[in-house]
């Protein structure tokens, strides 16, 4: 690609936050070069993903309505559930990719290897094929949801053992029928493998361990997709929660009556585990709720609370390590998931570096770099300028405390954004960053 | 048994209307036989039952909670969940027989093959072992769950076909995987038995066709049991009845929005199909709805809409008929389920031959016969009268009018009681009963 005057860009990963900005290069005429290690598109919601990245299930379903999930310029299919399965998904993707012509502008089975900044501060990538290629700037888009994270816990396990992230159905690679399961964790998947093996004609027996007591929420409010049930977007967040609070506690009532933990935090002050089905397999004993665990035991395991139980099989629904194998910069590597950036997007000092996607909004991460995509492509062109460094810091820790403050701190939230929050702010940010653009630097 | 003064009771059946009939004779005193065709108790509650008269599936639970459910002498056990699974039920059915001393008054795998009424009203009765033997009274306890009804369908289909009757799990007899399954029906079976096989990893395609729509009532509202919002037992049911409309209007929306058919009636005109799981399912297109069918059509079926769809299994889980095959009199003959009985127990002119649990009640027939057994004992200690016979066929209507009233007309619902209302009746009939039975008759 490149033409001289343009500057080039360099894209790695082509799932939705990948595609999504090619499309807005695509649409300014910008050069670009976008590289997946796949051989098609479609990242996490790729089932059985060859390159390892995809963590669906066979029965996953996402828990964003498709009302909060269509692309601005890709209307959903009509005859869409309100929740699609994740091969809707995927045909939806491999549908915009088609339509914009974008498919003839990625590179499949090429993986970016490694990116160095040179000394004019353009990068250098190396790719898979052993090729070397530079361009003005560099796009991250990687995905956040493949690097498997297991606690470690004192003491080895002799059964079955599988992260979530591998799982794929209650049959193969593992027959988890007639079997004694622990699922650990209190997230998405944990509610959903969890749900999905209790069965009675699947695991013999299932509990399910958590460290934390979670709220969790249903896919249906008053028989509307719950993320419908929007509150207006004039009102303040923090009086939009408390409503919100108080109808998602009306309607589910308290976990301790289902047997379940006690959260240790308010609905909404950590993102929501959704299920339509969990509370119900709790309340009908099919899933039998456990609080930490302690050590692994052998055949067993043996929980804070002192009990040991034994188990054929463990799943580790215990969420993802954030990672970039193709960045060896100490400063661009996460701390425990701890990864602060400009606009949830560029570390100060790193302009021409753009993380897409690299985020947990609220409701759903499909349509999210279909927004940030539109700095990117300004900061670009130029016609967007970034503010000092100094400022940009300052601005990383207000936001920070408007996003993050009110969840309770663990690796799962540390990248916690309000999807509407995030983007009435962003559209902001891209005026003042115009206006910045055409006034003389300060420097 | 027989102990010359006291008159003789033989019981058919030793499931929960059965063996609580027992218990109420032997409290009294009364000397009994009660037989059962199996070679343990539990009727439609022991899964897999050798008599085949147990409708139970793998993954059954009761949609009562255990709060409903619960004998008046013999709690439920304090580490049940809220509703607890079949084998739960069995194991506290067990319990009760044996607390008891029931167990040795039962005797096993013996059927029930005939009854005669003799000259003098009492009853010949013939067992499988040859044996006849004559009793004072006829409890019938065979249960009504096990007859299984299949509509009849012009054509003819060449798949796999199943009555919810004889469905036990997604993987035995037949393996629904990776096929193409329609679930025919409206009712809990068919809620369960859609929800279960819909699942990604189990059917292909999974459609559900109903010929009414229904309102699908969740196990929970507001976080706690739904049979534990009880309105309060002073409040006229009519009114009560509209209260619960609203709620449940509120709480699950309009069925139209799932995709599902309209009811043509009101919450609560229908027995309700509770389902924690199958709206969700739905919602998420794992299920299919389509309304009626029009006819079998080889490797497939045709709808009533004209389109056609290809099968590989059918699931019939359209109802039960109601039958004595131990009755030939002709008056004792359900009439398409209508079997209208005094105190839905009786048939005028036949005072000694009660029906024991032929009933729908709402919400639970498991400690439904408890309450019927407690005019039975009376009326076979002589200490209750019945009334008249024209008294008897006028309450018969005036009281079918009160319970089925409000329910659109189906064999499904031609023995719909509310166990609240019946049981507060049944306290008031017996109080006139006694009444009667100290007073010269007018005859």
């Amino acid at each position: 690609m490149g033409n001289g005057d343009r500057p080039t860009t360099c894209i790695i990963g082509a799932g939705c936050s990948g595609f999504t900005m090619a499309k807005r290069l695509s649409d300014h005429g910008l050069p670009y070069d976008c590289f997946e290690m796949s051989d098609d598109i479609g990242g996490n919601w790729y089932y059985g993903n060859p390159n390892g990245m995809s963590s669906c299930y066979q029965s996953l379903h996402i828990d964003t309505s498709k009302w909060r999930l269509a692309f601005e310029d890709h209307p959903v299919p009509r005859e869409w559930p309100d929740f699609p399965h994740h091969s809707q998904i995927l045909d939806y993707f491999r549908s915009y990719v088609d339509e914009f012509g974008l498919r003839d502008t990625i590179t499949f089975e090429t993986a970016v290897t490694n990116c160095e900044r040179l000394d004019d501060g353009r990068w250098s990538v190396s790719l898979s094929t052993g090729e070397t290629r530079e361009y003005d700037n560099l796009v991250v888009a990687n995905g956040h949801h493949w690097d498997a994270r297991i606690p470690d816990y004192p003491g080895t396990f002799d059964g079955y053992q599988v992260h979530s992230h591998h799982y794929r159905d209650p049959f193969e690679p593992y027959d988890f029928r007639g079997k004694h399961v622990l699922v650990v964790g209190a997230g998405n998947s944990a509610m959903d493998i969890s749900s999905e093996l209790s069965q009675r004609p699947i695991a013999e027996r299932l509990v399910v361990s958590m460290r934390h007591g979670v709220w969790v929420l249903p896919k249906y409010f008053d028989g509307k997709p719950a993320d419908k049930n929007v509150l207006p977007s004039w009102m303040p967040a923090k009086v939009g929660r408390k409503l919100a609070r108080s109808k998602i506690k009306k309607t589910i009532g308290k976990m301790e009556n289902y047997g379940l933990p006690k959260p240790d935090h308010e609905p909404l002050d950590a993102h929501p585990s959704v299920s339509g089905e969990f509370l119900t397999r709790v309340g009908c004993g099919d899933i039998v709720p456990k609080g930490a665990m302690e050590r692994l035991d052998g055949d067993g395991v043996v929980f804070a609370d002192g009990s040991r139980e034994h188990f054929d099989a463990i799943v580790w629904a215990t969420g993802y390590n954030v990672t970039f194998p193709f960045l060896q910069q100490a400063e661009l590597r996460p701390d425990d998931n701890r990864f602060p950036l400009y606009k949830r997007m560029v570390k100060p000092g790193w302009e021409n570096l753009f993380f897409l996607g690299l985020a947990q909004p609220l409701p759903t991460l499909v349509n999210f770099a279909e927004q940030q995509s539109k700095l990117v492509v300004e900061a670009i062109e130029g016609t967007y300028a970034f503010p000092p460094e100094s400022e940009m810091t300052e601005v990383i820790d207000a936001d920070e405390r408007e996003h993050l403050g009110h969840f309770y701190d663990s690796p799962r939230h540390r990248m916690q954004v309000d999807f509407a929050t995030y983007v009435k702010d962003l559209m902001k940010e891209i005026d003042a960053g115009r206006t910045r653009a055409t006034q003389p630097t300060n420097a």
